[in-house]
């Protein structure tokens, strides 16, 4: 199997079958993504070249332009779309990684990290006009009302996760608000925005299906948190509890915990920089508290919503792959 | 003369005289700026009452409203979209502060600040996607256009301000590029959507009254740095020069300095905290080596340019009253 080398490193096996009805296309996204934000200013050249050596897994372009291909040949206007959403999430992370003080992202140095905070601030807010510069220039309201729709979702659920003080007090409910606003928004755009270039139709079924999609993609990504090693993860497994952050498994197991587990967990939380075995010590109880295993369910659940979705749209290559990414997503190990 | 009780405390008389035409609609527009912004996250309802307290002088709206009265009544939009053209100013200035790490603007804390520079970030961003949702709400992609190409051309003059590394070298011609950008570019887009909402057959010259307005409005702004003291302009006057940054009455002084008159401005640029007695140094030299003089003139000649863009505009009260905002920008004191 033979792939744009810009696409290759990053990308699993499994997304590389799911990219396949659109791979043609999905090569033409960075290019498409670096027209847009291309810059003679020396410091947004350097911040884009480094950007473009990250190399995303290119995730909401590939399902934009999977839904763009539900009925048929796409109107033409997908591989632009499919960069912008790829700009709209790129914008994002600049700014959270310099909202969370992030140093690495994927094994690579953050925007921040590499040039400064204020570079971060302002390059994001680059990236982010950029794109809307770019959805005005395509002249269609509707994929304009979907992406800022995302956006203003992304800043509310960024907002919501800095203002919460007491972390251990946060719910279930709280949780599924959050994730909706920081991720399932921006993919449910994406595959309505996919829709929108060819398959209209199938417009309502395309915002659930990546919603649904999402959902389930950030649990799965909340659980490696807890079940996978550093080496696979680029990051330091067990994460998220270093930086007090509660994801469902923690919010799952809590009710479920000895008082001495509890205390043990209250101990990680008092304290600002927890050690490796305090960690280890949380993750064991989590995930003897069933935490895994309900947050592994709840993230199926998501996905068999997902492909409900898919359930009105006819049989082809890109529908099958929209199929295959519900179960990458839910199986995937990075 | 009475007025909105929103909009009393930081208005010069010279400001509420231009107002006059439009102060009704002037009026409505806190609300619709509000009504944009509501949340009910307890975070941005406390960031956006402070921001509400801060009552800027609401250039932008009044400039938007009244372009967009030249040829009688307008189209009933301009209310929102004065509002959105506030909006993307305070969204900047949010970000700006927080770049800068300024603590105060105008005698009031920044977000930063008061909140984190966190909150900041995240609130800037806030701000401007409830901004273009509203212009996506609206459904006219030509508002959308010149707001998103302002906003480009705001965060590439960010972006060459932190980039530029060697203060003194910064050229007359660097300094235009950088207040068309930061400036004239936003207040020209202001112009031009006014004209959009029921005067289209001026919107080039709007465009072009709003943008040469702005550069009048930056150079006049700069000087204040060199000619107001504390208590009037609510900032430390010299407080460009305490943080190293070069604006129009420096450039053009420094080729007509002696060596020992520009060994004081070098030492000041070599020193991280300028003193007090070097600042007024520097004041001094620029002022006897004609910076003030030269910077009053272009400023002068910029106004003009802008009058000039009004003369095919027919003679009504929204005109003149955009004619005396050229005597307004270049004479003010705050």
């Amino acid at each position: 199997m033979t792939i744009d080398a810009r696409l290759q490193t990053p990308v699993a096996p499994a997304l590389l079958e799911i990219q396949e009805p659109v791979r043609a296309k999905l090569a033409r996204v960075p290019d498409e993504l670096w027209r847009i934000v291309k810059a003679d200013e020396m410091i947004i050249a350097a911040a884009n070249a480094h950007l473009r050596g990250m190399k995303g897994k290119m995730f909401r372009p590939t399902l934009l332009l999977l839904a763009s291909e539900l009925e048929g040949a796409a109107d033409g206007r997908e591989c632009a779309l499919a960069a912008v959403a790829e700009l709209v999430h790129l914008a994002s992370v600049v700014h959270d990684d310099c909202v969370d003080h992030s140093n690495v992202r994927r094994g690579q140095p953050t925007i921040n990290a590499l040039f400064s905070h204020q570079i971060a601030v302002i390059m994001g807010d680059y990236l982010y006009s950029k794109a809307l510069a770019e959805l005005v220039r395509l002249g269609d309201l509707e994929p304009l009302r979907a992406f800022t729709a995302a956006s203003n979702d992304m800043t509310l659920g960024e907002m919501r996760q800095l203002s919460s003080y007491d972390a251990l007090s946060f719910t279930e409910g709280d949780y599924w608000q959050l994730i909706h606003a920081k991720t399932a928004s921006l993919l449910g755009a994406a595959c309505e925005v996919g829709a929108l270039c060819g398959a209209a139709e199938h417009r309502a079924a395309m915002r659930r299906y990546g919603e649904q999609l999402g959902m389930a993609f950030q649990v799965a990504d909340d659980l490696l948190d807890y079940t996978e090693v550093e080496s696979v993860i680029g990051k330091p497994s067990g994460n998220d509890l270093r930086e007090h952050k509660v994801t469902l498994p923690l919010i799952a197991a809590l009710p479920q915990m000895s008082r001495a587990q509890r205390a043990t967990v209250d101990g990680l939380f008092a304290n600002p920089t927890p050690h490796d075995t305090e960690i280890a010590d949380v993750v064991a109880i989590v995930t003897e508290c069933g935490g895994i295993e309900y947050a592994r369910s709840r993230g199926e659940e998501f996905a068999e919503q997902a492909d409900a979705a898919l359930q009105p749209v006819p049989a082809s290559a890109a529908r099958q792959s929209l199929a295959d990414a519900l179960t990458y997503v839910i199986n995937r190990r990075s």
